[in-house]
């Protein structure tokens, strides 16, 4: 990680109070780079191409809801295809990698890479890194090209194999070097990008021209500045199923309780939205608002009340809501009983398990709960169509920008307009 | 229980080995009953009426694999319309009762008895038992019309709700007497048919017109005469979901397992089929088939094996599988750690516990184990189109073989054709 | 409509080029209105009130696209829950009427306003007009409580009925008056939002206290301010199954051509989304550009260059492409053969019969055309869980504009940010 | 086609009415063939082996409604693994051929011909013919091998393409002679099953050592004996999402009719099994049933009954109901207007344009009509779970049938069991 010479936000203000959070560029640190006309001018299938390119100047308002006279605030660089680009479509030699758990659209993503950069750019030469950061060291490469990759957005997962876990940013730097690639495309979560940071200073540090541009991944929608994450929309529309199930299971028994398990670690956003988008949902518990399980206003009494209402209830929790509870919970258990116990470090399980104890003790009210996880379901489907147009329009924006010679840059929709956004945010 | 006048087989032979396990019939213990035409001859919608009506004489044989001289076996009575019933239209009083667990398309059933009995006979009396047994006593009935019911097939679950467990068979019947029920149709599995059998013993005791009519509900499709259950066909093509997800989680990782447990507590049907309809499974454990863990030819064994050959497997699990391993193994951990433990009974749980100790215990192989449990989300669907048609047939037989007098018995397909079964088989 | 006194836009402009388009008010025209608490703030499911409610100066910028010193540009004014409302729950009758052609969400929007009064403000009385706005004065009207629409946002179509054609703007208004409806919810395109107008202006005349919020619908998305309209993404997804289809049909034939036809008479957005989550697309036509049949450059000479390429190809047409061609091809066939062609006008039918004499013409090469027009069957699903959630805002944002007084407003999203937009937009 | 050799009937008949109409087998007219012990024996997946070979002498009754005393009947060969096979795995070259309109299911038939082959009897070499009989001559084959044909049966269509029309079965003969090919899969419809008689009969001439086994693909389910053709559970699936649509289009104006056209050129099987699967449908036309338009008792008068008594209707039309009228109406049209009345052709958009007549003359009853066909979107759907398990168990009984040296022969499940059935019925 460069010391000295780490890398200092690009910030330009405007008038009225603008601001604009700029992305590096390959020129930043290698002045006299040379410049190429954007080969999409000639491709017939481009042809208006002047209204097409994306003017130098535009700036995409983070800031949306105003007041009349509130200042103008933040913007960041708009993503598209730049009349200017930076690299040769021969000397291209770029890469993708893929990294963290599945989400729906990763196929379509490293597709449209692939084929957005053969189809806009003419680029030929595309490696893909097999399983995640590690691969770029530790394993063979696989070539990438529009025929391979022409059927994978219809299937789950990622063709490319992934992993967590640590990685050694020299040797990825060392690999990247040796194998002359000099377009790197990291597709991945939270750490993923972290680690792309450190990537992209190291080879700022060796003064390399390679632009490393991050699609980022992650389901649960919680990154700060960009409107929604790929694969969202298609986990809301999976979890229906399980809370329909929910639903019906709790509907047909006396006392019935539906519990749906989640995912959302560090916020509930899917839970909250497949809770919206379902309407059969008695009680949403996300990582945002605690709460707590006995005693007035506690849940036990939420549920009593709901079944003496209505029957039956279904509840929605999030991976991540009360990790507080879970992780006091498991510390009264003691060391003694390791195996089965482990199990209740799933709060899906917990939770179910306390509920029935709970009424077990009470013997005041029989009830019947049935606890689902699609998490794994979910996970694993293809990406709907919604998704499907989000990650082309994702993989598209990294190539115009990695082409236009942009660097350390992550793409995503900022009010529903793409812009390339500084990893430091 | 009928004790002294308990029910006796009634069997018919013919020539070539011809044997008839025939049904009960009201006329067995009411001998004086008057016969009237079935209204379906003066409907306009069954206008070819005479090839419709079943021929008395009409039987199912059984055994359909047969050499040129073997003996011709075991018959069934075949279901269907005839020529004479045994109610009036307006002195019909049905009542439905839904026992145990969900599965696809109990609602259809119940539509189709009602709308049966409604269009095809004109009967306008029909009443639903809620929740169960039970309900017969201790719970108000719902009114059941061809409108009420008229959406319920899209549906998962039963209108009717259903519940487990003790009832008392002669407050049952005092219910019936009392409320002038003559038609009773009890949609439920083993458990619940067996109920049926004593109920109609009880009925036949008392000498009360009655026509007991059971529809057999179990989704592990281990009920041995007939050819299959309702909501099998459904099971299955809902299990491809949780299969095709272990698959693509499998696939993207370095030594990925997927594990997915079905249904099946004494058969494994369900995970056979499921396993043969997907081609993405390399191993499936049932109940029928003993295994062992250690050693050579046991699990772990084949596991590392098949990671070695393709990088991934997929297991999968009927619930019944292992029963003996997951007992001892249950008994071995002592009682001090019951809370926790109490996951490990469920032995997909348990299945992935064993093998990811195993590889950490080993320490030679890392890998990564997802398990899916799709089990509430299978049984909750709406049926599909073939089991939509397959239910309304039962219903439909039910209604006839009801209508026609004939009582203790079960509907279903044997060799494709609909047959009459009586319930001690 | 009134005359003299006809609407004038309400315009407030501020700093750096800011310009808020504003919608009407009630105080406009009855200028002492009493306020009142809004009853969300002792609403315990809205506990956190204070940051809930929206400021009375948001706005909700339309140009988001900027340069460092470009001027602030339109604006409109921000959706969401006021502190004060200009109607006393108990006082409020409200009705709904959706009109034109289905698209999937319409029972999500209608089941949506009624649960939002109902729950959020405590409004007891709804109505449903039946069969669109001539409903109205023709028809007898529904009371619509959270129980009746519980379950409707699982079907599709509409529970209210729907019409096309003309109506009497004035029988409306008098049908209004005469009910004592004080707040109209109109769910409707183009020409119904014109309709709605146009009722807006005489209520305004009459100078009645009823508050007129448009819920704009447009399955092909050709509404000019707002993002997109409800349904859209539901269509594409269920686009992707004619387009699937034509795909396989085309690769399984030698010269097999698959012709989609889908929703857009003015518009190509759903044929655009559908080709892009597709990516199997070789051709889509739109009606925002031109193109035509014979000679180089033409469709034909397109399509046999795919053929000889590849083998087969997948063409979706805009159902309002091609419109200039198609007029002129049916004039020239004449009037004699009224019956046949008329089937003609269907852009699909044409297309495919003209690709098919044209080849059959050259005898040069044998095709295989398959012609799939999925469009009612895309209108007629439910709404997916996107579009859920969308519906849900939608209808929300137009039961607190309505609540707050504001009136002669269509609601829709601005950039990600719902928005209250006047009806001359 | 052989004269006066031409093939007889192998008929053979037993006690008490049986008989058996036996396939032809190689032997029949190659007599010396020496047989080999089935590989299956060795194989550890087959480990109990002596339960798994069927029986020489088994036989599947046609008949199974039967009375006490009534004749046995017709029996077909039971399908199945043999304890000799007359082929050695080595010596095999098999090849497949895919013939007619798509259905759900060929590709996993092509799978599991090349995977039995594969797995089971060690067979390596199979060929694929491309596009239908004509590619036996006219192109290249394909190589198939369980890894090509791995994934396939997950999509719809056929990965070998199809053709319909003449071809040369001298050519073909020669074709398979001279690439050394001794197994012909042929699977196909009707036309296409007869052209396999007359392949058979041709190679039986030339005394070739070839078995030549038919898999029967119709979509219809038209064939006689056999009980269900593979994809027609999908189809009918596949169809309710056309009639679902037709239902809520019906529901949500005045007096709308869906009208849904289905397949069935000689049968309704389709239409009728959606029907009763549905529910929704007012109405069900199949050519097995002849109907009339005008008058008393015709479908006008039906319709408008409908429409006064329910508001709406759903109308299901096979493909081949009321030819008769359909081909006097085209005829009474004349030849001038030849272009847009092909159209007419199509029967579902022949009785939309009749009924949309009729309504508008009458001027007594506004109606909407809206007519949708589904045929292509049902046709190239991949087979669903139950279609998967039939098409396995299909393919492997050809294998079977093959490997013991039977030829000359259709496999299909008679009355639930597999069996060998001649050609020639």
């Amino acid at each position: 990680m460069g010391t000295s010479d780490s890398y200092k936000p690009k910030t330009v203000t405007g008038s009225a109070g603008y601001v604009l959070e700029d992305v590096p560029h390959l020129i930043d640190y290698i002045p006299d780079l040379p410049t190429y006309t954007n080969p999409l001018q000639d491709n017939p299938s481009y042809s208006v191409v002047k209204q097409y390119f994306v003017n130098a100047d535009d700036s995409v308002a983070q800031k949306i809801v105003v007041h009349k006279d509130s200042p103008r605030g933040t913007h960041f660089r708009r993503a598209g295809p730049r009349q200017k680009v930076y690299f040769e479509p021969d000397d291209v030699h770029a890469c993708i990698v893929t990294c963290g758990g599945l989400c729906p659209g990763l196929n379509t993503v490293i597709r449209e890479i692939v084929c957005g950069l053969y189809h806009m750019y003419g680029v030929k030469k595309v490696l893909g890194i097999d399983g995640g950061y590690r691969g770029f060291y530790a394993r063979n490469t696989v070539t990438l090209t529009p025929k391979v990759v022409n059927d994978i957005h219809k299937r789950g997962g990622t063709i490319l194999g992934s992993s967590r876990g640590g990685h050694d940013t020299n040797k990825i730097v060392d690999s990247i070097q040796d194998r002359g690639i000099n377009q790197v495309y990291i597709i991945g979560g939270d750490g993923t990008q972290r680690g792309a940071s450190v990537i992209f200073e190291e080879i700022r540090r060796r003064g390399l021209k390679v632009a490393v541009a991050g699609i980022p991944k992650t389901i649960d929608n919680d990154i700060p500045v960009i409107d929604r994450s790929f694969g969202f929309d298609t986990a809301v529309e999976e979890a229906q199923r399980a809370i329909n199930a929910a639903h019906v299971e709790a509907e047909s028994v006396e006392n019935g309780i539906g519990v749906v398990k989640l995912m959302g670690r560090y916020s509930g956003f899917i839970a909250m939205y497949a809770t919206l988008a379902s309407r059969d949902v008695d009680c949403c518990l996300i990582p945002e608002s605690p709460f707590y399980l006995e005693g007035p206003g506690g849940l036990f009494e939420y549920i009593e009340k709901r079944l003496k209402e209505n029957g039956h209830m279904v509840l929605v929790i999030a991976e991540g809501a009360g990790q507080d509870l879970l992780s006091e919970s498991i510390q009264s258990m003691g060391k003694q009983d390791a195996s089965g116990n482990k199990l209740l470090q799933d709060v899906g399980l917990w939770i179910s398990q306390k509920i029935k104890d709970h009424f077990s003790k009470q013997n005041k009210m029989v009830m019947n709960l049935k606890y689902i996880d699609p998490t794994y379901m979910i996970r694993a489907v293809p990406s709907n169509a919604s998704d499907n147009v989000y990650c082309t329009l994702l993989a598209h924006s990294a190539v115009h920008g990695a082409m236009a010679g942009y660097t350390g840059f992550t793409v995503g929709p900022v009010n529903g307009r793409h812009a390339y956004i500084p990893f430091y945010l």
